[in-house]
């Protein structure tokens, strides 16, 4: 039984409403979230459940840097073995190398290196809580139905397989293409490309050599990347289970992509994407940043931040910055609280945290200066602002090279950039129209979807608690090794009976042939 | 800039308002429907269009059995060079030899062979309407946005390249998988079962080994099949082009099922699942049924129908039926024609034309008697009725082969259907309630979605007009050949240097240990 859908005017409006289906009245939700940016768009499901009447508890390290108490949701915070002082300095540790490091051919190493010193503090944490008895057994006393968790970290789907929880992942993807490789899903080398090759979908005959090799060098980097992650959900769950396998049973993946941004490649049916979340709704500006934005005149404005983690640079590189801007017609608003320079250009505008997306909503933005973030290039998407991008670490220079593909903004390098280079690059995306015209158009197909990102996400979550999981999506392909998934022993059957025959047929024909000739010669002999 | 969003009591009602799009206010669409059942589903999505303000013109060969004139849409007829007799000829044929032919080993060829002769006919109208100049220019001379069409026949297709307009796809499938070939979308053979196989997605080595098989046999049934599309094409396009290349231009493929009928796989970002769209609207019944539906009492009724182009059958394999009937306490509702028995059992009420999805939405439904189209199927998954089978040609048996997979239905074999067989399906169906309750849980599951087919189908449609096609969408695999695509070029060259480099190692290895020997030997000798 359903009630009517009901579409208005065309092109303008279209209202859907879905089936009486059986409601998820006070669903319960555990929720085992990534620290740091990823919390940022989470949150924003996190909330729309919690106003759509389900119990929310979200999981909270002690020492936690973003995820505060809310009105929304209840969180439980847990022990972890580190103090506050020992998690900034690793954070510190990371924020400054991004700045001291040149540029290598290791780069590759150099990321999972970081990555790997970056994870190892959350992991000990995720021990903290999984060996924390009572903890534990209130989690399975309160009966959650769901667990809501972003891949990138172990803990969640160790919980979620411990207290037998359906889980949906919340991620924009996780190292090496773990995340894809344990939903089964095809990602053929010849045109989806590897991270860090900063080949693009169109590659040559090198290039796709180079993305079958970064392949291959995948496998070593999952292994190296996962070996803590195995052994910890091995040794907690008692039973040998590798993260992928662990992984692999997650009912619904929310991929925080879709192809305005990513390439166009296969996915399967569990996949949601769910690109742009964070962009959905935008808030009117403090007075103090409307005065500021609205008096920058024909020229506008500039926003430029690095993140949630970087708010700092070295006095040099920041010269370098304050610099540039001193010598453009446009305002920068700057999320900064790095030293400063002796005489602060006019122009500049610095703040401990900027509302971002709706400051890129403002129609006298004029370009975004980025790390290159999947929530800050969203953000540019949605609102049509052209990029000048400085990849730091991770996923940022995958990102960026896709925005610099498709024109929509020019790429820096940190390492190297200079008030020349920031200046040309800054000038080249305002004032070259081709920038803005592409990010207008990106923009257009990117808004123009059948439902917002937030409710489809909400949707999905909703649903694997209604049916508890969601099964029809999941594929058989799950129950093949390597070797049956790709069809590998069939073909060596098939090939091997194709030999065989021939190999018989051969035989047997030079078998025929020699006896004839042999019996030629001999009648000739007797001749 | 978009409209807000708004969610209501939770699970209850969704609404999802899109932004402020541009308008595609007098949208033009050419449609080239495909005649049969393919043209039903077809049409729903005809009159959205045109309630939503879009002029339709829908093409219309002059023996047209089922598309008629109509307020939603324009149509334009066309010259065939052959007459409704000889068309109706060949459907008889058709129609006939479904109940004559004894099942044989050659299945797939008698499948093939009576699709070649069905389309056939409908390939020469093709030709009627592309070398009829005159109207061929006037089509050209509206200014069309966009195709809607169905590539199971060749017409739209070439149409739409000659006349420059972004094409969407409304199919089920077309034969040998050529619609995912020409999309460029993975099926591995381990876990995507072929036609005519009987696999499921869960196969056994042996049952791999023979899917494998038939994917090397379906592309010699494709090279059969659209042979006829090949050289059309390539002669009106005065190009040389094959009807997959011609098809892989297609900006979005609307495809008629989803998972809890199909197996879940891999798919691409342009393929978009409305299955069900058949059965978004219930109409009331007209009263003569309402009485005989309404006093069938507890038993409640059975509906049966062997869809839009079979409504007759032999007598005696009738009598199976009738006398079927005649032994249960159901009462049954009937769409036949043909020879009627002596006595007709009172429980039976037969008719030209049956309100389908309006009978099977009825409480008192208990099963659905159908040969398996997907159109039945998706009524009975969206009402909750069990089924029984009777396939009798294309993708009908494999359509079945899912469902009895399911456990929503039993399935028969129309040519060695007998009363008791039939009724032994029936009381199993009705009466033990698993599948019932499978059938309801498909149901609440298939129900259970963020936005109604029809609304999805809409919104593509008029996303294709407002775009100039879908062109993010589209992977860069299209320009990849085959073994580019499966990297085969790039393995062999890494086999080639890992030989090479075995191969040099070994000889020196070799000749360093010779070296060596000789050396020894040379020195003992000289001792």
């Amino acid at each position: 039984m359903k009630q009517e859908g009901w579409l208005s005017t065309p092109g303008l409006l279209v209202c859907l409403c879905l089936g009486t289906l059986e409601p998820v009245q006070g669903g319960k939700v555990l929720v085992m979230p990534v620290e740091g940016s990823h919390w940022l768009s989470m949150e924003l499901l996190v909330r729309e459940l919690s106003l759509r009447g389900h119990e929310v508890v979200v999981l909270v390290p002690e020492t936690s840097l973003l995820i505060k108490d809310s009105d929304y949701y209840r969180t439980q915070t847990f022990h972890v073995p580190y103090s506050q002082a020992e998690m900034t300095g690793s954070l510190n540790t990371l924020k400054h190398s991004v700045f001291l490091k040149p540029p290598t051919v290791g780069d590759v190493l150099v990321n999972v290196e970081r990555l790997l010193n970056f994870t190892s503090f959350q992991i000990k944490g995720c021990e903290g809580l999984l060996y924390d008895q009572p903890l534990m057994e209130r989690l399975r006393e309160e009966e959650f139905e769901l667990m809501l968790t972003d891949p990138f970290l172990p803990c969640g789907s160790i919980i979620a397989h411990a207290v037998s929880l359906p889980v949906v992942y919340f991620l924009r993807g996780i190292p090496c293409g773990l995340d894809e490789k344990a939903n089964q899903c095809p990602v053929p080398p010849s045109f989806v490309p590897r991270f860090f090759t900063g080949n693009t979908d169109h590659m040559d005959f090198l290039q796709r050599v180079k993305n079958v090799f970064m392949a291959v060098v995948d496998e070593f980097l999952c292994w190296k990347f996962f070996a803590g992650f195995d052994e910890l959900a091995s040794r907690y769950l008692g039973q040998d289970i590798t993260y992928k396998e662990l992984i692999s049973q997650g009912a619904i993946w929310l991929l925080r992509y879709e192809f305005t941004f990513e390439y166009p490649r296969p996915f399967m049916p569990n996949m949601i994407h769910i690109g742009g979340i964070n962009c959905g709704k935008r808030n009117s500006l403090p007075a103090e940043l409307v005065k500021f934005v609205e008096e920058s005149g024909e020229h506008g404005f500039v926003v430029f931040t690095l993140g949630s983690l970087v708010s700092e640079m070295p006095k040099e590189k920041a010269t370098q910055f304050f610099e540039a801007f001193r010598q453009i017609p446009q305002r920068v608003v700057w999320r900064y609280t790095g030293p400063l320079p002796d005489n602060l250009p006019e122009n500049v505008k610095l703040m401990n945290w900027l509302p971002q997306n709706d400051l890129l909503g403002h129609p006298k933005a004029r370009a975004f200066i980025t790390h290159g973030g999947t929530h800050g290039i969203y953000e540019a998407i949605c609102n049509g602002v052209p990029l000048v991008m400085l990849p730091l670490f991770g996923d940022q220079s995958d990102n960026v090279h896709r925005m610099v593909y498709r024109g929509v903004g020019e790429a820096l390098d940190i390492f190297t950039v200079t008030t020349a280079k920031l200046l040309k690059a800054l000038n080249k995306v305002i004032n070259d129209k081709s920038y803005k015209e592409k990010m207008m158009k990106l923009s257009a197909v990117h808004n123009d979807r059948p439902i917002e990102p937030l409710d489809l996400a909400v949707f999905w979550t909703e649903f694997v608690m209604r049916h508890k999981g969601a099964d029809h999506l999941r594929t058989a392909a799950h129950e093949l090794n390597w070797v049956q998934y790709h069809s590998l022993d069939v073909i060596g059957l098939l090939l091997l009976i194709i030999v065989t025959v021939v190999m018989v047929t051969v035989k047997c024909c030079t078998f025929c042939f020699f006896k004839c000739c042999a019996r030629k010669t001999l009648k000739k002999k007797e001749e």
